[in-house]
């Protein structure tokens, strides 16, 4: 992933920006330090080296902060913060060559905004901030691509600042000549002098965190953001992530993810055993484990704590839930051979949806859905959906239909899987069959 | 994959070595000319540019062969072809500098020779030639891992010169002050002269081809070379591959790899219609195009004509037949709820130890097998072969014991896995289980 050769500064010299007695970039959001969060998604991005300017007062406990987390790190110690960020960017003056990241060390930035702003140039603005008071913010004017004006109290501008640039050394040469001229030199003084270039990353996570407020803030952006874009069905993107992140947010710091996953599955195990008493109460705990099947990843995305062999460990407990919860509910309900034939296929399809797209996952390491479009619904979030409804009419309506239901939509999807790939393989071979 | 960026020196100015009038390096074997073979499994290791030294009367055969497939060569003419292969080597003297690789233009190499080979030095040399004649080879004499002596008549050797090098440009120093002295000078005496490193390669595909009938042996050597380490069971690897590479030679060059796939999924998906007629002959038939299921990926790699989408395809459909081979062969066979209920757990199984494998390797781009070892049998050819027998014990013995057995293995395989991601999982999280 190194796509850069860049360093990055950070910017962590603010007075007086203390919040219930902490340093600023050191409070924890999410279960973890603002300027970890920063530094970690930089290091993803290929950005191994920090300069972080400090000031006398945060030293030590930053530099114990940086050690402790093993990043390679140097420290420029501003011993005049009264003089501005703009001073203490050019403090960095003799640490960075060529271009590099500089980032204020007190924004929380979410994964998104990180990874389209490290592509970027110059000034990173947002023309659609979410997260951000207006009122507070910087805003900024272009013209002609570069910043034509920056302030606070700007009346006419074009969108906002958001702490992070992709700049050049060319930089402190702007910054050069103002300390020599100003006692305080902000960082928006040497943005007016140097106009460089804006790039747009627009609605993304970034914000500034002044309060216990905004952290509460901060956190409730991470947890949405952990729950998106992550192969999610209908139901899941319009339902269950909605409840999950908000039950991820209670739980992060006093659960691990692992034992969110165990709680997932022992939820769905005993919605299986719940089968034999009722029917309707099992769908329900059914959904709900389902829901609860999202807590995992995002408590281990928002704490950075993700771990890969556990993400494999809760797909193949999935399976086992779902196997499970279908074979009981056929043989308790079931009793002809063509109802079980039909319950196969409903199992078999369940799986095979899944199995598609790891084998393509294997082989291609690129997601399948990245690479084809599905349009037959049949995702783990859609079909337990569908599964709790059909529970919830039992018995007024019998469980046959759910099974022929399930076997119909599953397999279905399973042959125009197969279909896209059998498809792209003759467009391979060179064999026009469109 | 690009390991080295070396060149390679192939040498194709053999004299009067001609077979049925063709020339040596374009002889086809499995479908593919030598040459073509070499080059694209040194493309494989990062190889791109190749020196190809040709006589007056093949180089425009030649030419125009390497111009067909898109290789990027150069040309260089020996106009005394009579004078030996090591003044054919001297001759590309100014066509490389630092290491390059060095391999006669009318040798087969297969697959793993040259993976190890390429990370060799100097004279590759094999202690236990399996495919050659060692009347006709020539031998090394090894001292303190350098050559000592090389000839074909030598009475006392270590091992066999198997034409392939990787030298640097030292070697044309011998080879000038040979090319001085001497009207002729092989490769040997270059050898002796410059008394190169000798990495061993012992056992693997490497030969010269004089003969039609070396032209057998090195097809037959390359389709069991391809049969070998896909991840095969035990009874693929001691009973079907020993068939299915019979059939792959019989149908190279005939089939194409896509319609192998299509030949075995037809004949699994009659087994399963035969299931309504005679259970032990579906049983034979399906064991057959399990045996069958191996053809399409020998015919691939050996006429060196893979496809990843085949490979995905390929699997899919397997899972396909062995679920309606399952599902109908219950249906057909079982009755009571209990009964049902352990097929089902025989069809989760069957599918679940694919799909496991199928995930790691999604998530982590490595085999599962590969990291961890699993005791328990259950592999689709094991699982195939004991179907077989259970359908042929049929009706003497019911299905049931058949679905059990296969729920009981597949199920214990998947903990198995299962219990040795979890183990990984605590290790990394540095809790000790152990």
């Amino acid at each position: 992933m190194a796509l850069f050769n860049m360093k990055a500064v950070l910017l962590c010299s603010g007075l007086a920006r203390r919040m219930d007695g902490q340093v600023k970039p050191l409070i924890k959001v999410g279960g973890r330090e603002i300027l970890y969060r920063s530094m970690r998604l930089l290091e993803k991005h290929g950005i191994q080296e920090f300069t972080v300017v400090v000031n006398k007062r945060n030293r030590e406990e930053i530099e114990r902060f940086l050690r402790d987390n093993g990043f390679k790190f140097e420290i420029v110690v501003n011993d005049a913060p009264e003089r501005g960020n703009g001073y203490s960017l050019y403090l960095a003056k003799e640490k960075v060559s060529g271009k590099f990241v500089l980032a204020m060390g007190d924004h929380v930035f979410g994964e998104e905004f990180v990874r389209k702003a490290v592509r970027g140039t110059g000034l990173i603005c947002d023309r659609n901030p979410r997260f951000i008071d207006p009122d507070e913010a910087t805003k900024v004017k272009v013209d002609e691509g570069r910043v034509a004006e920056i302030g606070k109290k700007l009346e006419d501008f074009d969108c906002f600042d958001t702490g992070f640039f992709i700049l050049d050394e060319s930089i402190f040469d702007s910054a050069e000549k103002l300390v020599m001229e100003a006692e305080t030199v902000e960082l928006s003084d040497v943005v007016r002098k140097a106009k460089p270039q804006v790039t747009f990353v627009d609605g993304e996570l970034w914000m500034d965190v002044d309060t216990p407020k905004d952290v509460r803030k901060a956190e409730e952006a991470l947890f949405r953001e952990s729950g998106k874009g992550r192969g999610d069905g209908f139901v899941s993107r319009h339902f269950n992530r909605k409840i999950s992140t908000r039950v991820s947010m209670a739980l992060a710091g006093k659960v691990e993810p692992n034992h969110a996953t165990l709680l997932s599955f022992v939820s769905g195990v005993l919605s299986t055993v719940l089968l034999l008493f009722s029917i309707p109460l099992a769908g329900v705990l059914y959904q709900l484990s389902s829901i609860l099947d999202g807590v995992d990843g995002e408590i281990a995305r928002v704490t950075m704590n993700t771990s890969r062999i556990g993400g494999v460990i809760d797909s193949i407990l999935d399976r086992i839930v779902d196997f499970l919860f279908l074979s009981i509910l056929a043989v308790l309900t079931l009793s002809t051979k063509v109802e079980f034939f039909v319950a196969f296929l409903a199992v078999f399809g369940t799986i095979m949806v899944s199995y598609i797209s790891e084998r393509y996952k294997g082989e291609f390491s690129e997601g399948f859905y990245g690479r084809f479009s599905v349009f037959i619904p049949g995702k783990r979030d859609e079909r337990i959906f569908i599964i709790m409804l059909f529970c919830l009419l039992y018995p007024a309506l019998g469980t046959f239909y759910l099974f022929l239901s399930l076997a119909v939509l599953t397999n279905l999807r399973i042959f125009e899987m197969l279909f896209r790939l059998i498809k792209s393989e003759m467009y391979i071979s060179g064999i026009d069959i469109s």
